[in-house]
């Protein structure tokens, strides 16, 4: 018997640290370079393994990142069905069901699976403090004044010229700093409707978004929406020429919860049909950034710079939660933004807008989006894993490609606000899936964030979450 | 002949220098010590003096503070007359109107008479920016995330504590922070009205407050007010017995523009009739702590506990413009008012907040709300000197008590937005009177700000206001 290839042991080698939970699903395996100094073999030897493991479904090559650990179980988890809202503009009552999901955020005696928002040891934002402290340090005097209508004048040049990377034109002076992405859409929503009027958008969609339609007295109409391609275009074309639609508020990509992306094709698509029935559409590019793949995924802004289109994004899920820095970006819609930016917080503070704008001028900040889309794929990727060995057989999972939630489908009869009235006892914090719609859909449902370092305690919540399901169904007697 | 007594002859040396301009309106006499040493003679002969001077109506006494040269004539300039707004609600239509003087005030080539922001060299705001670049290196890290929804525990404690310093009872709980003032005022209408509802407020009123109240289709209902006395209660009264008011709106004291404060008896007789027909009122505190007389009038909020009341400010006018923050603080709407934050915005920067807390605790604020205090005053005497020695004889003026802006009547006929045109051609801004009004009033008025250091620039550019206005009236024929 010819003894076994030395590629075969290795690739046993990775396998056994698989099936052990030394390697899990989403982390990165060995570089090539690295296994092969451990083992005193050529690089050609280890590379020939991660082939053969990559035509086994364990590992999965990602250019110039390396090679990461597939979900075990690829196939037998179902993504969660297309959804199926109801086909009608509904007024929004949501109350204070949120309250309750963002008091905990800022609680670390909970669990934080519930607001998503990346912890603070994850971003690592010191070397941008240090450009505030030197800021406030040196400029305090002449930076103690109102800013300039549209907000700092660097950070709006930053802002344009990032734009401009992925295709996206938009001169500094189409550009308003915000208050985070919350002010951002609400300065839209009040720029581009009255109230009383009806807003398409998708479903499930984020939280805070129903918080802000609500407050304006807006009515929404849900589109049905897949969790691999998004929403569903000819039910939106049927929307568009049933009633009269004040305007659409779509994810760019990575919608919240469902982290699903549409395709440059049906993007155009819908900027199509929009400018044939003069509809502007606010995009919301918040996760824009954090993508998995090769590419970052284009804004509808940028696939047409004539659209009315109006882009709302900020720097709160990538480096600082803590600043409060978002923007909007239109080409059609300054003046009327710039307005209704007046009327809702005047202008926002100097110094930090300032020194976010120093921090984007001095390099720093692609190789910590770098950095944080590893961590944050990996995390994604132990979640799902974790998800899939905890929960109840036939729950489904969704796989994004980007941002950092995991959107969870129970069987129909499941309620999830049990659940979480369980998991709040013992202190684990997600968010239920009904608050991410105004019709009354996804009690089923749950939203799990992955923005925390992982660690003991996480997988730990996820667990007991997963035994907690599994106790509500035998009660249930599912 | 017996010998002039020597305290008439120091008498006799201030009133010479005022009649040089070497001492002007509003400016400080020297001291009763410096003044006695400079002499070689006695306090108690500088004292007789000043005393005389008193007497003639040259200086007026300011304790704790000293002896201030009055307005020179004193009587002949009349106050401006109550408004006499139409007594009916009307939608609010404002539009662009208010975007020229905002982009303006950031502009240093135009003369700041337009926008009541104090200059950053007046705020002198060093210490605050050192807690600040002090809590940017140390705490970086622990404050990146979204602050507890209400905001950080430290200012909302801080603020509680000076509230009550004033007799106003609100624990930190009941107090929201907010990106400045102007979100405060738009969050407290959120959670109070819905569109095409009708607010009362004061006339003239501020005009970012219209441009709020407009953003949110409110309409209005402007009540006559009276430069000295605020708002007509009676009228008020009427208003509230003939028609349904979501809410009204008044300055806690020294209305923008006119500078009025009402009596704690008006107050409580406001209070008295918005609690028997149960409408909730808004108070914009943000000049309170700028006052000329020995105590802080006190908040609506302060008088009656259990009122319904929503107290707005910021420390945009006293100390950090460039700093965006304010508050809300309420006892009766809580978790309302919560809620509309959270849709506005979700929450503010970390890192401010803390920084002002630890300013706030380090004691130094109460000596520089004195300093600024007086040069506030200072500048309202020089400011109203000059418009005094500068504009036509029939022009009017307010004799504000506090804040730093005045208000300024010229004849029936006169048409401020044409003086608006020549002076911005001159890079002479200020702020016409129509903008202060949802009803087309106040063309003949215009407000100055005193929020600047007096300095020839300042000085000279209300002097050609002056001579534009004689032109104008002479163009015009009037």
């Amino acid at each position: 018997m010819s003894p076994r290839p030395l590629y075969q042991t290795l690739a046993n080698q990775i396998t056994e640290m698989v099936s052990q939970n030394v390697l899990r699903a989403g982390m990165r395996a060995p570089s090539v370079r690295t296994f092969a100094t451990q083992n005193e073999v050529s690089m050609t030897t280890v590379l020939q393994a991660y082939r053969l493991l990559e035509d086994k479904g364990v590992l999965k090559a990602r250019p110039k990142s390396g090679f990461y650990v597939t979900s075990r179980t690829p196939d037998t988890r179902k993504l969660p069905a297309e959804s199926r809202p109801p086909q009608q503009a509904t007024p929004v009552v949501i109350g204070n069901g949120v309250t309750e999901i963002l008091t905990h955020a800022a609680n670390p005696a909970y669990a934080p699976l519930g607001c998503a928002i990346p912890s603070v040891g994850l971003l690592a934002a010191d070397k941008l403090d240090r450009h505030l402290a030197r800021c406030a340090r040196t400029l305090g005097r002449s930076y103690n004044v109102y800013t300039e209508p549209l907000g700092d004048a660097d950070l709006r040049q930053a802002i344009s010229e990032r734009a401009l990377r992925i295709g996206h034109t938009v001169p500094p002076d189409n550009i308003i700093i915000t208050n985070g992405c919350t002010e951002a859409l609400s300065v839209a929503l009040c720029a581009t409707t009255r109230p009383g009027d009806t807003v398409v958008i998708e479903s499930p969609t984020y939280f805070g978004l129903l918080q802000i339609l609500e407050a304006r007295g807006l009515r929404v109409l849900e589109l049905p929406t897949d969790p691999t391609h998004g929403i569903d275009v000819t039910a939106l074309e049927k929307a568009l020429k049933k009633s009269r639609v004040a305007a659409c508020l779509f994810s760019s990509s990575f919608n919240n919860p469902l982290g699903c992306s549409m395709s440059d094709t049906a993007k155009i698509e819908i900027l199509r049909l929009l400018r044939q029935h003069q509809v502007p559409l606010i995009e919301d590019d918040i996760y824009g950034d954090i993508y998995f793949g090769d590419d970052r995924p284009q804004p509808f802004s940028s696939l047409d710079r004539d659209a009315d289109v109006i882009l709302c994004s900020s720097f709160s899920k990538t480096i600082a939660p803590g600043y409060r820095i978002g923007w909007i970006a239109s080409n059609t819609r300054r003046d009327a933004l710039q307005i209704a930016k007046f009327s809702t917080s005047l202008c926002g503070p100097a110094l930090t807008q300032k020194a976010m704008a120093d921090f984007l001028g001095s390099g720093g900040y692609d190789n910590h989006l770098r950095r944080i889309r590893r961590t944050f794929f990996d995390n994604i990727g132990r979640m799902r894993f974790t998800v899939d060995r905890s929960f109840p057989v036939e729950t489904r999972i969704t796989s994004p490609n980007g941002g950092f939630v995991l959107w969870i489908e129970m069987p129909d009869s499941f309620d999830c606000s049990k659940l979480f009235q369980r998991a709040m006892q013992e202190r684990i914090c997600f968010a239920p899936g009904h608050l991410f719609t105004a019709a009354s859909r996804y009690r089923n449902c749950l939203r799990l964030s992955c923005g925390h370092e992982w660690d003991y305690r996480v997988e730990r919540s996820v667990e007991r979450l997963g035994e907690l399901a599994y106790e509500l169904m035998a009660d249930t007697k599912y």
